[in-house]
């Protein structure tokens, strides 16, 4: 019997925010980091890698919270741990005090998706398929057992999610088949990042043109008239037909959110992405009553699948943008979709990050293959950083994720990658801590 | 100029899980516990103390992510810190690598509570008053100015926040005069425990009721016919006229809430409290919908201000249960009364846990003298429990909470106290540390 021997959860900070990547309204200087989780066994052959994503600062609580989260799974069997997915998952989750803490959100739920992406990246491995295959061999009972439906059933019954996988489980072979030849579409926000310079703007606009991107997606909501200027370089370049995508990251309340938006219409943006608080259920569905057809897309900071239900009641979303290392991982993940999928919502997974593509890829093959059979406005976020830290990366050519074959979530990270970024320990820190660059000080202090 | 030096926060842990104080269907085994902030700065005589409170697990993240929200203010001038204290939260608030983590909500924003309700303290004891005084002394400018009215202006404007304080405002010092004669109104929990026996739960309604309260709150939710027998007896000890409330602590989907509760019904409940995800604006205003007469109070999970905005706009709530050290202290508070006044919902503050008593008192007072000016369906949550170890304890008489008139926020705890349940290494658990019961080696095994 293969056993769980530890699990060791370590602190890695890319510094970011010295070249601008990932500047936005909200988020100017992030530094993106992952509290990164590593499943040993006493089989050297076998381990599971997870990971949350966050962007600096708080890394460390979410390590620690990590740590904590993943107790319960040391000294215990692989094959129980993985063989009722749902069951490890509750467990993990439904620790009584640590709920307190949430429920379901913030420092601890970023944990728990750090400690059972892991699990299923585990899981995946024993079985030696890759996640979105582990999923595609499920059936519609055992994926909607390990699917979290708490607090859903006023819109989500478990009769209704095994009918919706039912339909589609005799074809799944199809599907699977086309990605192979096609891959995944995908869309890129490498191009527009609020930090960068017109000049870098139009010239990562063309690259994405000429790389195959039929969608781009740029910042917004720092400055009107500069949206304006950038938006009229983006469509000059992409042209009338291809689609332009804006994201406010929270900057404005409701109000203000309609009145912006409305002044960006000409550019006939696909969607406003997080145009207020991502708490906001009401203000969401207000904005979209008030920005049509201009579509509203919300989820990276979408804190749990009780926020979800409720955007999908409302009517608040045209694109569900769910994030692999916010919500509860895969568990919470299905339940996400299989109510996008009732409610008629194309899921485009958020992305980016360290790591996070390397995630979706597999959950938009798994939608595609089993929950919604279907690619009409759906496209999934990708950005070319970090990945080559990642031992596995993804593949992305012509617009498409390829297909990950490798077995796994496709989660781990090289060695080396570790030592040199682990904070504040690692090499990069070590040395970049007797400098003298504000940024750097500031997170050093942190600790 | 008076400096603040440094900020210090421990963790605190009381093993209140050994006798079921705080027992319920979703919190079984809680070890109350405290992030206890200390502001000291270079003048012996001027101190800040705050907190957020836990149920035990992960308090030490809470502690650690104080620690980080809290550096901004070392090496600052009290006076400055003090005197924009708007700016103050504002500038511990955005951190912009911390937000990724919430934002306001979870582990971070508990913190930035913590943190803040020390700010608080610290800027009522240099005033020299309790801080529902200096709250009444501000003009409705000042209070709107430190008010978090962010993402609100959907259903509350700075000139209507203004307005409604306005009106008020002459009139304040005739409440205080009554309230100084009457005290504040609460209800007790301290019977309806769901770990006590029939005998000491009826024991505990007769003390209630010959204390002279007129509200008695049990916890239902674990077994329909033993909820039936327990309002039987709570009910029968309590006679008709008394107002019976329930809280089910989050523990039903909203389907089976709604059929639950009416079952309760012959027992006339006033409320029922948390009856779903505290999450669930829309699940919460379905079960209003299909319980009433019975009505729906929630908001000791409520996470921020956003939420209590939905709650308000969907009509979801009859009772607001605002925590004061879940929201990001007066700042955030002030808004949730503000809103509530608008929309016309009492709001009877959460209280009981660690110190949260002590705090509330101050709210209360504070909202019938400057906000609501009403008394009618209002009624703070007391629990007698843990105010041994506080310096200013609240004091309840014949069903109120007298004013409390010492310096400050009523935060301040015992040195012996933090010396004993300071966790792990306070003499308590040092000792519990040697011995073998099996929740106090889960507790300790979380380190």
């Amino acid at each position: 019997m293969t056993t769980i021997t530890s699990v060791s959860v370590t602190d890695i900070r890319f510094p970011t925010s010295l070249s601008m990547d990932g500047s936005d309204a909200m988020n100017k200087d992030g530094d993106y980091s992952a509290a990164y989780v590593h499943i040993v066994t006493d089989d050297p052959d076998l381990a599971g890698f997870g990971f949350t994503f966050t962007i600096g600062r708080g890394n460390d609580l979410c390590v620690e919270a990590a740590r904590q989260r993943a107790l319960p799974l040391i000294g215990r069997e692989v094959a129980e741990v993985i063989g009722d997915l749902g069951a490890t998952y509750r467990d993990l989750q439904s620790d009584s005090q640590l709920r307190w803490l949430g429920p379901d959100k913030g420092v601890i739920h970023l944990a728990l998706a750090a400690v059972m992406n892991a699990v299923w990246d585990l899981a995946a491995r024993a079985a030696g398929v890759p996640l979105w295959q582990l999923l595609a061999e499920m059936s519609p009972e055992q994926l909607v057992d390990a699917a979290d439906l708490r607090y859903l059933s006023d819109a989500l019954t478990r009769e209704e999610a095994i009918a919706i996988l039912a339909e589609l489980a005799p074809t799944r072979q199809q599907r699977i088949a086309e990605l192979q030849g096609t891959g995944y579409p995908c869309y890129t926000t490498s191009a527009g990042w609020l930090g960068y310079s017109d000049e870098k703007l139009r010239r990562l606009c063309q690259e994405a043109v000429d790389a195959g991107y039929r969608h781009v997606k740029l910042k917004v909501g720092a400055n009107l008239d500069e949206d304006i200027r950038r938006l009229s370089i983006a469509r000059e370049v992409i042209g009338p037909d291809a689609a332009l995508m804006i994201d406010a990251n929270q900057v404005w309340d409701v109000p203000q959110a309609i009145e912006w938006v409305n002044a960006l219409a000409p550019f006939a943006p696909l969607w406003i992405e997080e145009p207020t608080s991502p708490d906001d259920v009401l203000g969401h569905a207000a904005i979209r009553r008030a920005v049509a057809p201009i579509g509203v897309a919300s989820g990276e900071h979408g804190m749990n699948r009780v926020l979800f239900k409720q955007m999908f009641q409302a009517g608040a979303l045209d694109f569900c943008q769910l994030d692999s290392a916010r919500l509860g991982s895969v568990n919470e993940i299905l339940a996400v979709y299989l109510m996008a999928k009732k409610f008629g919502v194309p899921v485009c997974p958020h992305a980016g990050g360290v790591g996070l593509c390397e995630l979706v890829q597999h959950l938009s093959v798994f939608d595609y293959v089993a929950v919604s059979g279907s690619l009409e406005g759906r496209v999934t976020e990708y950005v070319d950083h970090l990945h080559e830290h990642f031992v596995e990366p993804c593949i992305v050519e012509a617009g498409a994720y390829r297909l990950p074959m490798a077995p796994g979530y496709s989660a781990e990270m090289h060695p080396a990658s570790i030592e040199r970024f682990r904070f504040p320990d690692g090499d990069y820190w070590a040395g970049a801590a007797s400098e003298s660059s504000s940024w750097r000080k500031s997170s050093i202090a942190s600790r």
